[in-house]
């Protein structure tokens, strides 16, 4: 890339997404932000949105329509399910590649899109050309992508809590609950009784049981590791916090398992990635906090003889803004890690 | 009990089991506080060491020593484990009855407390007459009873989550995953690296997993109602609350079934149980906070044919200091509910 | 009252003001909740609104228009400023008392309230009947009064902060400044930006800065005490928490001062209220949640020559729906106590 | 500084301040960690205390004594209170500058020392060589101290709020009172019942009331700007929130003031300071927290005729460590904002 930075647009500013890819993307030391959209918002500086980057990022608000009249690098979609799709129909020829943080194209085919999501899909033809968005699995995918389907945020940790085990088809079929818990912000920043502090605070409860929509995501993505289908019994909870995903999968094993063999699968699958941490006791969510990692602590119950996999991501980072900004990186042959460095916030 | 006081003493008041039970008992119509006992606090008023009391309960603290030389009706043990079986053994001819809120008396035999509580057990003639004080399933035993064995606060939860199912023998051995989910409370009032403000708040962790001692208490009532082994995988997770616990517990059942099937296990099963709230959507913590209501809502996945069951209790109420009471009321026959009836505080 | 109850009516459900007049009013035993009302969900289930209420007051809902036709002896007002004096005008003659727990009947004129509301006022005669429903400075009035202007939240701690010392006219004019520290319960249960979890979890901000209005509710009733005109600089600020709220007052005083004379000053002023706690050390707001306690803690600073006092209530209790109970009984000659005796939650 | 690094230590790895003096450094571009001392825990990796750092700086600590055999550029003191002053003594000479993030350096002489912190000062001379290390007065000391007293967390947000107006000799003597609230990390990483989470969450109080240390550095530092005695009423409170303090300061000015007029003198005293933030309306904590800003909002009142200042800034960084790190950037000739321009992590 030369000493040229990559012009990069943010195409929906109002929400957490948004906000954080901005934070990131302004430290970047080879991005220049060219624009940032909102429709409802237009003419208005970015910090009247997130006060927080006051006299950091004042440029005013554009239309989305001002993208395609600029010569953009990337274009990162920060917009909500079924709205997406219509934009990557439009800028696909632009010549700008495209990071889809929504779900519009992280499944196999408009079939399964239309079953879990309850909407028409109306730009099909981008499952095929998408790729699916997580370095850890599809690193030389991404690197000659055009469309990115960025993962869901609960997908990317349940996916690398037992990836090692699929990749290898150790995994019982059926045995597989995953019990994942997510901080606030996964709900976005639409004001609602779900949102409403005392509904949160002091408070824990579980939502979206047998049908949320990530299931899917994770089923295929899991299944494909292993060459066989993959059904996974998945619930997510409401964390009384703002960041984070923590999971817990539960899965028997086919053949002998023990600790040490346990690691050392895991310990070899992710050799090389930087930002997966295989840690030597129980993570928290605290201990990523603000950051790219993926942290993962496999344990092996030799009562029981289930796997148990405890992993945390910041599902506003690696579950979604600097898992975007990671894929960015590759697509444009840039150091891995370079502006994802940043060490979790703690306390 | 006519126009007479039970008389009662709380023997260590320094927890925050003993200032539940202080809380509940004032205001209990048929009750008198004798003594409240604490061996480091002796002669500073009760309220010195919990200040939401003052004014309302500042009477000196007793060594327990002094319990033996009053004539008391019950005796509240709100102690450590491995604390309260020297005092059971002590005072159990006293003339009084005993509730010991304990793990002390709560499993089967000293073979399977040494094991799992990796203590010596001093005083195992107790296992014998100890009746483990959970209501919804031993209410007549309980009656009578002389020494209340009070159930664990995750034991409370996850027992009533499968129960119904259990006693029907529908469970498949070997299915059962119980995630559970607890406030800070559940670690007790003494500071340490645990209890920490910044290691709790905007976190959450697993923790004993594979190995937490409470496993062998549920699995063995749940075996015992089924007239079978029982084996369960019991994780526990520190939530960034005071109070509450939320169970997630996942199970395959035997045969056929379906969501109204499910229900009506439950329904047949807890009704007439007062304090059981047979919910029709997700509970949260909050919906119990500050009452003696365990929330129970199972769920039929036709998808993966799995009984998925949340449960919501306060674990220093239902968990602990409001079971003690309801205990009591059992054993000297009073209504069921006196000084129960708290509606949740929410918010 | 002999052995009948006193029917009463809950005009508002859908607020936390409305759920916690339910929640202390079902456990009150002189009372019978004959209905609640809510426009916008007549004929569901109160416990739809409320869930911790499920199986304990699952009553339909009914409208406001229902209130006429019932023979009622007290009709609580949960309403927003500006509605319910509609309501007050229309059931004045009605035959119940009225507890108002908004704005609207507070200040002392039409005047003054439309020029701090920025709102007209429409039923002007309403100023002259009602009566301040502060029971430690106006419980004779209260006891024959017929409309109660229930007191503002803020206004209830500043003003039991400082009563004692404008009442013996100690205070130097010109020198009071109010700092006020309120849990998010106070911004009411509708969603929007200011309640949204992310905006008020982690984070702490002042609001309303020089022109909040309930400056002049204190103001006039702290004024009233001294028999002249106080001016007072209040500046509320927004806590992460769900209920409580902390006033830390300053203030000069007239004359010499120690801090054994400012002790005796409030000891004798608050001296028969049951419900003012004088702490001897300064009060956290967990230390009166979920009880009608106000906790005072004042300080004389030797070094500044200022006195510094603070107060702890439970925003909801205390500063409303407690507060209204109180003046119930006062109004129908029962026990002062009575219903109010819960002991706070703590932790 | 050419292309060498700086050699940096860390002297008290275990508490909040340690840990993110090692998180800013180690993003440094100029710096590199030469090492970092904790004896109690000589040996372990320093991730194993702070398992956030797993992976980035798992350098073993070393003991103090360690300190003194190498090159170094700085040591930085992240000690407790009267333990620095020691090291301070010992290293004077050693080559390296000094940051001392304690309080032992930062008031005029050891006679005001001693008053206020209660405890014997062994090395007086340093009051004469440190150098008070706020940039923004004294940004030219900084340049060539050796010794840099790294400000209070509290006396940074206060002496902030209202330097501009003390700068100008326009408060009026004795109008002065700063309503301060922290979160806990203010408190230190060492359990005790003060930092017990149940403490803390959903509660708020005040302490240190008329006596708080800091007073002392708020006054001492103000009054030099003015060039007479400042007499200020401090008192700071615990928010339930890891970082962030908040400053309410209320004061009454000489002669005539509008809103205006307040807006320039801020205006121009801080133009060109880059961390101050002036805000055009309240500031929040969270929208500085993870930064090294400042944000401050002047308030005129014209109805009680005095100014009310909001400052705010995450404790840990602009209150300690990132302060310390800007200081270091000063006495180096690095770029002022090197390593410093994080954007506050907000939500």
């Amino acid at each position: 890339m030369s000493n040229t930075k990559l012009k990069v647009a943010i195409v929906g500013a109002s929400g957490f997404t948004g906000s954080e890819l901005a934070r990131l993307l302004l430290n970047h030391p080879t991005v220049e932000i060219s624009m940032i959209t909102s429709e409802s918002h237009v003419g208005k500086p970015f910090s009247d949105l997130h006060p927080q980057f006051f006299d950091r990022l004042d440029i005013p608000l554009a239309s989305a329509e001002e993208v395609s009249k600029q010569s953009l690098d990337v274009i990162f979609l920060a917009l909500p399910h079924g709205v997406s799709m219509d934009f990557v129909s439009k800028w696909k020829d632009s010549g700008a590649k495209i990071i889809d943080l929504s779900g519009d194209f992280r499944l196999s085919s408009k079939e399964v899109y239309e079953e879990w999501y309850q909407k028409k899909h109306t730009y099909p033809e981008g499952f095929e050309s998408a790729v699916y968005g997580l370095p850890e699995l599809f690193a030389e995918k991404i690197k000659s992508a055009k469309l990115i389907a960025n993962p869901g945020c609960y997908p990317t940790a349940s996916i690398l809590s037992l990836a090692p085990l699929f990749a290898k088809k150790l995994i019982q079929e059926d045995s597989v609950v995953i019990d994942a818990k997510s901080g606030l912000t996964g709900a976005g920043i639409k004001a609602n009784a779900t949102t409403h502090f005392s509904n949160v605070n002091e408070n824990f409860k579980a939502y979206g049981i047998a049908g949320h929509r990530h299931t899917i995501e994770i089923e295929e993505q899991l299944g494909s590791l292993a060459g066989s289908e993959a059904i996974v019994q998945f619930t997510p909870h409401l964390l009384p916090v703002d960041r984070g995903i923590l999971v817990t999968a539960y899965a028997k094993v086919k053949g002998a398992m023990d600790q040490d063999s346990l690691t050392k699968i895991y310990r070899e699958f992710y050799q090389d990635k930087p930002f997966v941490r295989l840690r030597n006791q129980a993570p928290g969510i605290k201990d990523v906090r603000g950051s790219h990692y993926c942290d993962v602590f496999p344990v092996w119950d030799q009562r029981t003889k289930r796997v148990i996999v405890i992993s945390a991501i910041d599902n506003l980072l690696k579950g979604a803004a600097s898992q975007a900004v990671h894929n960015m990186n590759l697509m444009f042959d840039l150091p891995e890690s370079e502006g994802l460095t940043q060490i979790p916030l703690k306390p």
